[in-house]
């Protein structure tokens, strides 16, 4: 068969499909409805105005999210081009909403803890000292990472090609992203984390955030990263 | 302790990090160093000329890639900056090659099987029916994100946040890229892909690569999708 | 008057606008339509297939311009917010295929002339020389810029700020833009202008280009470039 | 001449080049040097604490802004591709700072009028209410391209192409800017200029700063757009 032979009309696999399409009941909705959960912000490093104008940005993304994906169930799919088009306009905005929705809930739920611990035989310190030299080389790099981001955010995560640890860049919610990382430190720094706070002093934003990791929730995320890992090189 | 009276020279977990710097080997370099990897392109759907283009482009990026990661091994991360930086630049360029380097190599190993064939009791097969409705619906959805796409990428992958399969735009490498996403299915819409052989008839091309799919492979990334559910579920 | 003391609800030189509204007719409609122009594309270094692929792809643009130009008539504007909203969406396509048009019709018309000939005497080379040192140092930036584009335009303009000629990089259509330049010389650097003829040989098609500038055109360019100048002084 | 036999060794023009490169001397630089401005804020819509933020961040684009136009005078040209190149991570950089630094002198030369008036025989007034039906329906859209613009800017400028004035939304400094437009009204959108002061009520933001526009400031800008305007159609 040449190129150009094709018969666009002929369905991919068509008999197959075509059984399947007889027997199995079609799905009504793809969307998923995501409620904003609730996180506690203990920490004195961030007003209670900062706290609160957080949370609203982030239910704001969980609204957004939700809308979006709803109007996806009906968008026209045969319309869509690169150009202008419903699909591709939703597509951009889920991506984006649904990232801004996960990073948050990965950043609240990592951050913001007085008691901030980290034991040198936890899986986080020593698979961060392992891919990084050593626990301090991360932490440096991190910081980094952190202070190229602009509004976006900083993300450390388990990249399944490479098979370890990476620091990220993530611009904005969508932009500069590396493909398929399971994240397991996430810190915003959009200027709306630290600017009513700290000004432009973000690098005291950032050691502050550090200061209060929850070593506890990560290390919850690196025994799933491990096992991420496991089931990668399987 | 308020926000402000942060002692920016304390460093974190100070002890813990000195007693590990003094007995652990200073790792020299992170630089992961890749080389480019053979793919049969057994196809009568891309000519010759756009087969050994692609081969070039792609060992382009191989190339570039090891160039930035070779550089970030050195690069003054205490002149990160958002503005202009060293580290910045490469941690961009780095994201856009890495993603670029993986994209083609999930592209053509997933791509060019003359006799592809997906059977109904196959793990591609079962998740995509119940992710999207049925088989045909993803079909639908993943051609209509290909035509949104632009010059990028389409790529079905599992989404370890929403626990389910999702078909998502990559805009040229690394926009517009949802986090956490595990490939299993990748297509390239960049120009240089059709333009040689289909000109503008983009949807005829991606109706070739389609028929072509090589669901072997495919299969194989859905295992490790699998097992990568039931890590994160855990 | 202190920060928060504002009225949301006094309008802005209220007045005034008032008084007017009262007297000036309602506008109906801003949008604005275009018509696809022709192009003669006499070149022996483009085939007759990518001159009708390109026209193609100009005429989509033009016409998905006038769909958003309609659409931004009547789209809601008190919903507009910057995570997901119809007047957003349409507000970026509005950018987008604005100069997908314009800079189509800039580069056919500055394209393809066999009989290229630059004299020593015109303008366009007189103040070329002047901000790149030499004509043949700003041919050199020129190619440089253009082998850096990606997907995307190298243009030469006038720049409003800096007052003098400077070459850019266009990613895509709209991004990473110089806000306020005049354009003076256009080249598409997307993959469609050349992959059907020149493959990966994006030196050469420039090359071709470059050689049948038609300066006659792009010496009118420099003429209202030039008044523009003496305007931005004034 | 067909496609392919271009010799590549060839120069454009090259005799004319070569007798000119004789006489003219070479330039040493083409670096631009910008100094940072002193703008008055005198507004109490606005904090001094964030006014200090605002002058700093905008001292280090003009920095920035050296640093790469300096860099640019001696990087390669000849290694410069879309991949990872100097060349290209400087030109991109360069349209990030450049623009910055020029917003943000416009921005805060049109901005923190407390006596702010816009009479009805103005240029600014006349020429927006020819465009948008009134001026109050030009303030609805810009407030709505406010509205949308995320870290951003709004800005209204005369379209040189479309010949008319025109509201866009600037993406950081760079991102999705429509080409050939004179800017005359600047508002700074970026999470940075009203966090501190008005968390998250960007509408309050908003109207405080519309309310205090410098109009005297932005006739004069009318009226070199209207040089401008007079100066493309001829």
């Amino acid at each position: 068969m040449k190129i150009n032979d094709l018969d666009l009309n002929s369905l991919l696999a068509k008999s197959v499909r075509e059984s399947v399409s007889a027997n199995v009941p079609k799905v009504v909705s793809e969307a998923y409805v995501a409620e904003p959960k609730s996180f506690k912000q203990v920490t004195e490093f961030v007003s209670q105005k900062s706290k609160d104008l957080h949370t609203d940005l982030y239910k704001g993304y969980v609204e957004s999210l939700n809308n979006v994906s709803a109007k996806l169930d009906t968008a026209n799919k045969s319309a869509s081009n690169p150009r202008h088009s419903e699909f591709r306009s939703l597509k951009l905005d889920e991506a984006y909403n649904l990232n801004a929705v996960w990073l948050h809930e990965l950043f609240f739920a990592n951050c913001f803890d007085p008691n901030s611990q980290i034991t040198m035989d936890s899986l986080s310190y020593l698979k961060l000292q392992r891919d990084f030299g050593t626990f301090d080389d991360w932490q440096k790099d991190f910081m980094a990472v952190a202070m190229a981001a602009g509004n976006g955010w900083v993300v450390c995560g388990y990249h399944t090609f490479l098979r370890r640890y990476v620091n990220m860049i993530v611009s904005h919610h969508s932009g500069d992203v590396m493909l398929g990382v399971f994240p397991v430190v996430v810190l915003d720094m959009w200027e709306h984390s630290y600017t009513r706070d700290y000004l432009g002093d973000k690098k005291n934003y950032l050691m502050a955030q550090m200061k209060e990791f929850n070593w506890s929730v990560i290390e919850d995320r690196f025994k799933r990263a491990e096992a991420i890992a496991g089931a990668v090189k399987s």
